[in-house]
């Protein structure tokens, strides 16, 4: 097979003018330059050999597990790892695949990724205990979850809950209904928890709408059910901003005023929430720069460099917008 | 390296009877499954060496290039994509790149595609008539964008540009203003003229607005210079949801009502569009339908079966919701 080193010789160049010209990157005199194409040419040096010869040691595939691509809080945590990745010449690329939370579809993809040579895996699983994770020999990196015996990267979404709660009740709600995300996902379990504690804490009642998916199609369902069953809440803590979005229009269907008659507070700050009219207050977790804190540690990991905390827990925040009310001077 | 085949052997059993309880798939007698994971763990087979054997001839790698996943229009692309390829035991995984509309990166992420062996690539390019297209030796289907020369998979966007025109027209908006995608995509032009030409045919002026992204955060830019520029519009066809969603945020901040006052149509019918407060009317794009397509279409190019049709293009449609009046019987 052609080389790089064959265009380079039968050219009288450099290896590494070669590649300017080949990639036409940086400055290369037109005679030169002339050269080398000819000496392409010349020995039929196609780009199927340049990019083996050029990228053969350097280049490296990285698994990534996400659960439903969909879902607009999980493309921030893809480009996060993705822009890490190919920084500093890293040059990391991507398998990726969405498991539906499935546990069969992702051992499945485990088994492709590992068959096609992924040096890491980063994975948002949601059975972090499986036997797949077990028997892996390559590092690996939960993303949006955590464990205790794993390198992992995630928001204090116990605290979220909190955040929203404490929130909410001092610009004035006192019958609040907490939407509790899907069972077996623990940032959902997370931040209910830290939601029911606050308003405990409170002396206040709450009520709980329990959803079982992050889908937007049933996302109106349970908004229906919300206002049906408690008709007199005044404030919602949703599970995620899709959930508020769809208890806003549900709202706005039936005639309640937002944030006056209730306030509703999200969960992530997904890109769309600011366009909302009224605007999403929501936690705000920083998705990409999880995704670009995992893929750091992957990175760590993968080339065994000394890892200093191997689990990362990210800041949540609240983000003030139109559907609470503004803080009373005496709240 | 110890292989299935050597499992089997020891176990005394096939090797599809070896692959069916490592796999936990289809029915094993129990005492069949003890004999198979004795000789797993006598020949110590570990799930690596497992996947190798199991998946070494029947995987497959397909590069998918993509503008920005956080984008959302493009998730519903790639669950298209990804669902197609994993059926009829296809098993085909994806190598996944966000070109963010620039050249020089989307060449990169096709260069490392090949090195990593994919055998195939789908591919939302703006350069289609880029050199790397032209000297690839593996199969390559365009997505979401046409090419003569080239299979491709995409919808009618000149059409879906008329029928939004149409239908803003038939419900009574007479000072209409055109979001003008970015000039370098070509389906946000096919749109844009689809719609100027009905308006023309209908003796009406028109107001642009030119965009030169489809960024979310430059959205709400847009929306306000359109309603500072031309503050008498009663209609608005936006480039796409996104930008439809920070038209209705700004209508709403200075007062001017929807449908009332102002009548607002989106294009591509992203996920979240029907839970608008209005629900957005807008021209669906088939997104899911078309990653499906040109799935399916890569697939048969890369076996060599005959091919019938190699440019699928996909209807669009008009979503009535909220953010459009009710046609008059008279209208």
């Amino acid at each position: 097979m052609t080389t790089i080193k064959d265009v380079a010789q039968l050219a009288g160049v450099s290896v590494a003018t070669v590649s300017r010209v080949i990639n036409d990157r940086g400055y290369v005199h037109a005679d030169t330059r002339k050269k080398v194409e000819d000496a392409v040419k010349a020995l039929n040096f196609s780009p199927n050999e340049v990019a083996r010869s050029l990228y053969k040691r350097k280049s490296k595939l990285i698994g990534l597990l996400l659960p439903d691509i969909t879902n607009p809080y999980f493309p921030q945590l893809a480009r996060g790892v993705e822009d890490r990745m190919q920084e500093q010449e890293q040059d990391y690329r991507l398998i990726f695949g969405n498991s539906d939370e499935d546990e069969r579809k992702e051992q499945d993809y485990i088994q492709t990724f590992i068959q096609n040579n992924v040096v890491g895996v980063i994975s948002s699983t949601n059975y972090p205990h499986s036997s797949i994770y077990e028997k892996l020999k390559i590092p690996v990196v939960f993303l949006d979850r955590t464990s205790l015996d794993r390198p992992s990267v995630y928001a204090d979404g116990r605290e979220g809950g909190r955040l929203a709660a404490r929130e909410i009740i001092k610009r004035g709600s006192r019958r609040i209904t907490v939407m509790q995300g899907p069972s077996q996902i623990r940032p959902a379990q997370d931040r209910f928890e830290g939601a029911i504690e606050i308003i405990r804490d409170a002396g206040l009642d709450y009520r709980v709408i329990q959803t079982t998916s992050f889908s937007i199609n049933e996302a109106s369902v349970w908004a229906k059910e919300l206002f049906r069953k408690y008709a007199d809440t005044d404030g919602v803590i949703a599970s995620n901003d899709i959930a508020a979005m769809a208890v806003l229009h549900e709202a706005s269907r039936i005639g309640r005023k937002v944030p006056d008659d209730v306030q509703v507070i999200g969960f992530d700050d997904i890109p769309m929430s600011s366009l909302l009219s009224p605007a999403l207050s929501t936690i705000r977790q920083p998705a990409y720069e999880m995704g670009r804190e995992a893929a750091g540690l992957l990175i760590q990991l993968v080339e065994q460099a000394a890892i200093e905390n191997k689990n990362i827990q990210l800041p949540v925040s609240f983000i003030e917008r139109g559907t609470t009310r503004k803080v009373r001077s005496d709240g």
